[in-house]
């Protein structure tokens, strides 16, 4: 029985996720599913992304967290489209969550959607939300077994940024091996090594990112 | 329909987390319950603990996991008691996975359990494991706004860890601010700041475990 509502669930999630891919494609609109622990650095990302983007696409971010608006206000303050949803105490985004913010959006003025999903490695990373590419951000000071004890989103991510490039000599952080263990269980993925706070590697992120625009508008 | 499955799985769990604490206290042993994001230092703070308190306290360790069974082999290797648990995807413990620990830990020789819980900020704060004390891990690259944006459980926490404080001179996180934070929501939480790196107050933290043993054994 309980398997049985699971099930339910998730084919219902399914469908709206559909639905929201369906929409995105109508508004010739890419949308991409941030994932990653809490505190990797999702946000500083997304004001990197949204600098290095300016010129070239109009992007918004999709904020999920359980609780508190916080990100909204850092993105909105630095005059990127935002638009929060609190889950109160869900552990990650549905379909339907994101259908709703999507009616909230300037959709007419938008080339590039992200979502940045909740803080958490697991959960998430079994919800379509209905998005064209799908990121897992790991950072430097979590380790690099992270992808053994957590492998689901990293053998089914498009790209895996390695975020907090710039602690790297203070830790014990082998980069290599990382990548390594990464590409060994999802050959497909693209990486890169980023710093959101000294901007390092993000020029390399945001080519990548405008690539897939240009793919899913082919 | 869903919410009355998920009220019978958290009825059942509760059932199991009573028995596991009736067995403790017959065998006399304090188990803690330890929450943390991914990487945030829970095995390594294990393994200062294990350290700190050998000529002390019998201790062992209940690993959980998604997947792998890397922290298990690394306690292991330093001669402290553990066991692992694999989720299989699932994205905290229960109580009866917890029931099964116990079934295959030498509880005759021991004092203290510590579960290092599956790397997750959310799920495992609703599941009652049959634990004496809650603690959380957090690391200071994590960020000082976690306590906002994951409310629940530095709200029902016993004491919280402020880990990798060795790092906070290259990175901008306020040790002060964060303890305001989570006081404010849970006045009666201990908070300790640690590294487990170069064993910065891990003195104080284990001078916390023993004095919980007292209270749990009067």
């Amino acid at each position: 029985m309980e398997i049985k509502v699971l099930k339910n669930i998730l084919d219902a999630n399914d469908h709206i996720a559909a639905q929201n891919r369906k929409l995105l494609k109508e508004k010739n609109i890419m949308m991409i599913n941030v994932w990653a622990s809490p505190g990797a650095g999702k946000t500083t990302t997304m004001l990197r992304t949204a600098e290095a983007l300016k010129e070239k696409a109009r992007m918004a971010v999709i904020e999920g967290d359980v609780a508190s608006s916080i990100d909204t206000v850092t993105l909105s303050k630095a005059g990127v489209t935002a638009i929060q949803i609190n889950t109160d105490g869900g552990c990650h985004l549905d379909a339907g969550m994101v259908d709703t913010a999507l009616q909230n959006l300037p959709l007419d003025e938008l080339d590039i959607i992200f979502i940045e999903n909740v803080g958490n490695l697991i959960c998430p990373g079994s919800f379509d939300l209905g998005e064209y590419k799908r990121i897992i951000i790991a950072s430097t000071p979590e380790g690099a077994d992270k992808p053994h004890k957590y492998p689901l989103m990293f053998t089914i991510a498009d790209a895996c940024i390695i975020n907090k490039i710039d602690l790297a000599p203070y830790i014990n952080f082998d980069a290599e091996n990382f990548t390594r263990t990464v590409t060994g269980m999802n050959t497909d993925i693209d990486m890169f090594q980023v710093s959101g706070i000294t901007g390092e590697g993000i020029d390399e992120w945001s080519d990548w990112v405008l690539k897939q625009l240009d793919s899913y508008r082919k």
